[in-house]
């Protein structure tokens, strides 16, 4: 769990990470603190057991937990190690995700002959990302699996037509996400979300950093993923070219966002399509997503199962 | 709710038509017979009030609800006029479209110059879509919204690396759908999800006919558009380039389709953004989306409240 950056002041000071997790086939949510996690559900069985429907009743506020955390009784205390992590957002109800948001991605993909004067918003859909730890599924029809590193924003509050001014005040906190696509599947037509939507192909976790505890709209953080230790691309959110405050206003002018809603912020340059020869994720890799001031999404790669298929 | 089109011989047989609707504030699921509608949570309170769960528990087949409504005791019959409609499935896992997928509406959009040899996937999000009889939002920062008649597949199974030859026993129903879109936000950028999931700027209903009430596929069905009665699409659903079975599976080679989710199937030509000058629909239109065997689907347009916005 312990990422290649080094803490930075942030970490110091004892951020508030959420996470979903199972224990005993029932879903739940936790406080890490260190090498803990405070099982919400064990502290207060009135809790909700969703991020979403948390957010909800708290109008997007989650301070209260601090101090619930705190003074969790030992018997509400698990070690974080072995734990078995869900999503932090058990079934977002919009994934929305912005497409070549960092100039140096926007060239490797087009060789700098476009730009565009509004995000690139494209949808994934739940089924397509796993939680941290899991295995990221290449698919039996392609060989074409690529990782793309993004920073996750989890919305806390109902929001629509915001302006730059007031968009980050529906944040409820930030995440790591593996934007993982199928190249193959991503270029067939003009629209991408086929190759975005494979069951099991991206992730997204480990937890959401409370977004008062980060620089305001994530900005200024390293952002990473290496691939079985590799570092495959390295930037920072700074570099975004629609920064997050711009992209919700851009956004909202047509959606409301809900809590637990969900937007990935676009990846990097260094992505394998762009790569000569292209770098493509095998069986038995390990695919890791470090944001600075938030932590470590690593997923290991498995190959589809023969068996899956037809009718159930 | 009287369409156009003749009735056909199927419409003789009492097809199963299945509706979503809201009483005293509940979700109710109800099974039309001629005028009146039979209340399933009435007949039995135990049956799920959500299409979804409903197919799930029965393993997407919902002949024992013929025989369920046969006996249904007066007093679970309601008058279908008046009904508050809901959508036939409240909240869609996924609701994946396909573009460009008549021959006509192919030509007007890209003047003949470009055949995909792929369907074109892209995503709707369930906040895009409303009931029947409910207000399609024109929004305020664009006028360009256009209508778009769709046959809707309603899956019931599980699914998963279908073939041509087993792709439809996956089905549940059918309905319609207007892919109602903001074609200035669908242009902006190569994606089209942005002008696609605008809030409920589409619609999809009234009801789900069941697979075995129409032909294999939903071949051969005439589908229409009406803007304030006059004809602006009309077209076949044999028309569709890539049919409902070489859609599921292609879809199904990455993705997973589960209970209540849906595909809509593309639209023919005439849409408003092809017409010289474009027409876009406006507060107090009625769009009125007919497939033949299925029904009508009817939405009046209004204008985005001006107090909508901000954060709450």
């Amino acid at each position: 769990m312990r990422g290649k950056f080094e803490p930075t002041v942030l970490e110091h000071f004892g951020v508030m990470k959420i996470i979903g997790f199972n224990t005993k086939g029932a879903a739940h949510l936790g406080v890490v603190e260190g090498e803990e996690v405070i099982d919400l559900q064990a502290v207060d069985p009135s809790l909700p057991n969703d991020l979403a429907e948390l957010l909800r009743r708290n109008n997007g506020d989650l301070t209260s937990l601090k101090a619930l955390a705190q003074r969790a009784p030992f018997n509400a205390r698990r070690p974080l190690d072995g734990v078995d992590y869900a999503l932090p957002v058990a079934r977002p109800g919009k994934i929305i995700c912005l497409g070549v948001n960092y100039r140096e991605h926007l060239q490797e993909a087009f060789h700098g002959d476009r730009f565009e004067a509004s995000p690139t918003i494209f949808m994934r859909c739940p089924s397509s990302l796993l939680s941290h730890g899991r295995p990221i599924i290449r698919p039996k029809v392609s060989a074409t699996l690529d990782y793309e590193a993004e920073m996750v924003v989890v919305i806390g509050k109902r929001a629509k037509h915001l302006d730059v001014s007031n968009a980050l005040s529906c944040i409820a906190g930030y995440s790591c996400a593996n934007d993982g696509s199928i190249r193959e599947f991503q270029g067939k037509t003009t629209q991408w979300d086929m190759g975005k939507n494979f069951d099991a192909t991206g992730a997204f976790g480990p937890w959401m950093v409370t977004a008062d505890d980060l620089p305001p709209g994530g900005k200024g953080l390293k952002i990473e993923c290496r691939l079985n230790g590799t570092v495959m691309q390295s930037d920072n959110t700074e570099n975004m070219i629609f920064p997050v405050a711009e992209s919700i206003a851009y956004i909202t002018q047509g959606m409301t966002l809900e809590p637990g809603d969900i937007i990935m912020t676009g990846t990097p340059s260094g992505v394998g399509l762009a790569r000569k020869p292209p770098v493509w994720m095998k069986a038995g890799d390990i695919c890791e997503i470090e944001i600075e001031g938030i932590g470590v999404l690593s997923n290991a790669i498995a190959d589809e199962s023969n068996s899956t298929g037809s009718l159930n």
